[in-house]
């Protein structure tokens, strides 16, 4: 077999995979919104039933042998060109596949499994004791798999590489202690500030009917594809990409606050318009994948606030927002409005944080992770380390540990890694918005003002969508925007927005 | 290996064909119900995948190896048992899956594909000749099916097989034959009636969201598990069980005509009683089964026109039907409302025939089908053919092939074959209705007046539901009744029914 066939046959596997990943996806978009309550244990073997063809389809030793047959020829010789870039990345997610013993796996399904259902338990009943027997489980499961993977210098190097391929712990501690650093007195600025918004006027009557049309006439505008997507409501929400000309969107609905819907559904928006603008033809090979975790997260962070939390956008925007809530609305200025969307205050919840204190959740998350997966911190030690470190970062006393280190989903998954990804979203939204800026000027920010989002939009699928994985995520960053990434892009954002808001300096 | 653990292995297998067949399933739902309009070709990609992977899967010749050697064993002596009922139906499915030769079924796929989409535009265009040469193909292709299946004295036969096994076309010619000499002289009689319905009532306000309201709370009453299923919305109303605990059904609501949606759900619910009362442990396995399409549709036109078309159940439904439509039918008595949709009158579309002149539709169509498929028609004679017996039996003339031959969509996608299980159904319902009347007496229909249709449930659940597919549909009819299947039944209720309400004898 020569290396083009064998490259051929790789493409050919792969793309089978992505079909088949893509039932997956539709199976569990059914089991998030429409699927009847009873319909939980079948839905459970069709999902183990796809999850373990695609392990095996993937792992087949055949699939080791293309890969080397491709990467001994000169096919490979470009890291950037479409041989390159799907080898490299194939080659990844191959060896991930296979280093890790089949007993490992099934027993991560199974402790995550069951941490799930404790964990849920435990947030309700604030119990953390019986939640901490599982977490020292996945943790010590963590350690066995980034040890099967394989790590320079710190384990969870192997764990990040799993949503962050290429991002080390050193890079990562290097961008949060930049930014606590400047975080944390301009969060203090913020908070003494004589000048305050009032928030109570998003705590006003907001019918659903009317919040649902509003947000998917802004979905529209900024460029979401409704002949290639849907909006619909769940729980929890989410952005499902199916593949070409498929990708479902989620939100909820809260009557008596407006931002819930609103800027979850820009959220979600910003991550569909990545899914609905990868290279069609490149469909299920890395080609036709988001770069990254922290790719993906910069694009939903870019649409909900960069653009959705900017003047530019309720110039257009507000005065529909005001026909359509009239009762709300009417005695609330734009100025009072934009204020209000931008209200900066220390709170307990990671995903109620404002644009200024989020990352400090994260900075915190990803300092206890380390600790946790390296041995220094145990998990019995957990929830005071959470409130001595909370308090120091934030300056608030966690009152409990439903509040505290119970508050999120992503340890009971195993998820170990993951958190620092949205503080690289948030990053890499300021640098590329940055890059726009100084690309088009003042022009962008009246294109918004009109409510015309084409030229941004067209600029990322330029930047960033169309690339798939040809480039890790630091290289695109420097493609996109000439620079590696910084934290400065996103700190300028930041003390440029609020020190006005808030008359500050 | 012995002969236990090849069935156990058969089982194994079968159950895991029924998750993977059951995915297929839930990606049709979506694609009939909320998928978005750019998602097709996607989706046709995974139903190919999943489709070619079942039929791999089930073709494999491990499969005919075990069977033979679970046949060989003593496991399959009573061919009711769990093996031997079992390994009846699978053997069938595995002969008629591996005689047909796959070059055949990719070209039936091709072709029937196209007809579709050709049946749909010479349809609206009322277009017979651009898609004469599409059914010439499917009648060729599916003598050649037939041919490879093999068959005794009609090839008919072997098409039959597929939807109803055990049934053949001299059966069918003695059933349609006894039906049509008493049902067209009662039809004729009932035209001739001066006692006729204002069927007009029904064209009234009909408010949508009050419909579904209504069509779901009496969905609920006669046995609908809306915990283990759901009801949407679809141009073309469907039943899709995909195993246990989800099952689900659609309809489309017509604002302006009551009858489209509300009997439309009956009919689905009744095939979803079925599919949610199937045994759950044999999933995936021919006991866990429907038995044929005539049994699945005696469940559908029991529920919509033994049950849902008779006075009883009015008695209990018609008051809490004009309290949800008042404008509508507070003027319209009981009786008039009963007789308006029990309206008789030789119309020219199968699906909206009423429940005397349906099977004369039906009867047309098996009479042309055979000999199509014999060669005695040819495509060309077809519309004139179609004309004739029409006019025959129904006493009306066609005045085009698109209110013609063109109606169905059957034949377009090789449905030959299919038709007939439909009037199988009707008669299943009326013995099977009968008999329950002989077993409860006059309660059972104090239990509609009531509301209360657990006793026919449960009654359907015992005799029909919990069998799956042990019995072939004669011999379950013979055990549920007491005696083969008959037109009897049906004829007496019809004639009973109608000469009572258009005072005819």
């Amino acid at each position: 077999m020569t290396a083009s066939e064998a490259y051929a046959e790789l493409v050919r596997r792969s793309k089978e995979l992505g079909v088949l990943n893509s039932c997956a996806g539709v199976l569990n978009w059914d089991h998030q919104t429409y699927m009847p309550r009873n319909g939980g244990a079948l839905r459970g073997e069709q999902m183990a039933f796809l999850a373990s063809l695609s392990h095996q389809k993937f792992t087949d030793p055949k699939v080791g042998e293309l890969l080397g047959t491709v990467e001994a020829s000169d096919l490979v010789r470009n890291p950037e060109s479409d041989a390159g870039a799907n080898v490299r990345e194939l080659r990844r997610g191959y060896d991930r596949a296979t280093k890790i013993p089949q007993a490992l796996v099934e027993e991560l399904a199974r402790v995550t499994t069951q941490a799930q259902q404790v964990w849920e338990q435990a947030k309700k009943k604030n119990d953390y004791p019986s939640f901490r027997p599982l977490l020292e489980q996945v943790v010590k499961l963590k350690r066995e798999e980034a040890n099967a993977v394989g790590f320079k210098e710190h384990p969870y190097n192997a764990l990040i590489e799993e949503y962050e391929p290429g991002t080390t712990v050193a890079e990562l501690k290097t961008l949060f202690a930049g930014l606590t650093a400047e975080l944390a007195p301009l969060v203090r600025k913020i908070v003494a500030s004589p000048k305050q918004p009032d928030k109570s006027v998003l705590e006003r009557e907001f019918p659903v009917d009317r919040q649902k049309v509003f947000a998917e006439a802004a979905a529209v505008a900024i460029g979401f594809d409704f002949h290639s997507g849907r909006l619909d409501t769940t729980a929890h929400p989410f952005c499902s990409g199916f593949g070409p000309g498929d990708c479902r969107i989620t939100t909820r609905y809260n009557p008596r606050f407006f931002n819930e819907a609103f800027f979850g559904v820009l959220h979600e928006t910003g991550h569909a318009m990545y899914e609905q603008n990868l290279p069609t033809d490149h469909f299920g090979t890395p080609l036709g994948v988001a770069c990254s975790f922290g790719i993906h997260e910069s694009q939903s962070r870019l649409w909900e606030n960069q653009v959705g939390r900017g003047r530019p956008f309720w110039d257009h925007f507000y005065p529909r927002l005001q026909q359509t809530f009239p009762s709300a609305l009417t005695d609330v200025s734009k100025e009072a409005f934009y204020f209000a969307i931008n209200d900066v205050r220390p709170s307990l919840i990671r995903v109620e944080a404002d644009e200024a204190t989020y990352n400090l959740h994260i900075a915190l998350r990803f300092e206890l992770e380390l600790a946790l997966l390296s041995g220094d911190l145990t998990t019995g030690d957990l929830p005071g380390a959470w409130a001595e470190r909370f308090e120091a970062l934030l300056g608030l006393k966690v009152p409990d540990d439903a509040r505290g280190c119970l508050q999120d989903i992503h340890w009971s998954f195993g998820g170990i890694g993951y958190f620092p990804t949205y503080t690289l979203g948030n990053l890499y939204a300021a640098q590329l918005m940055d890059a726009v800026r100084r690309e088009f000027g003042d022009g962008i920010e009246e294109d918004f003002r009109r409510g015309d989002f084409t030229r941004l939009k067209g600029w990322l699928n330029q930047h960033v969508h169309r690339h798939g994985q040809r480039y890790r995520a630091g290289e695109l960053c420097q493609r996109a925007t000439g620079a590696p990434l910084s934290p400065k892009p996103f700190l300028s954002y930041l003390n440029e927005k609020f020190s006005a808001l808030y008359g500050v300096c």
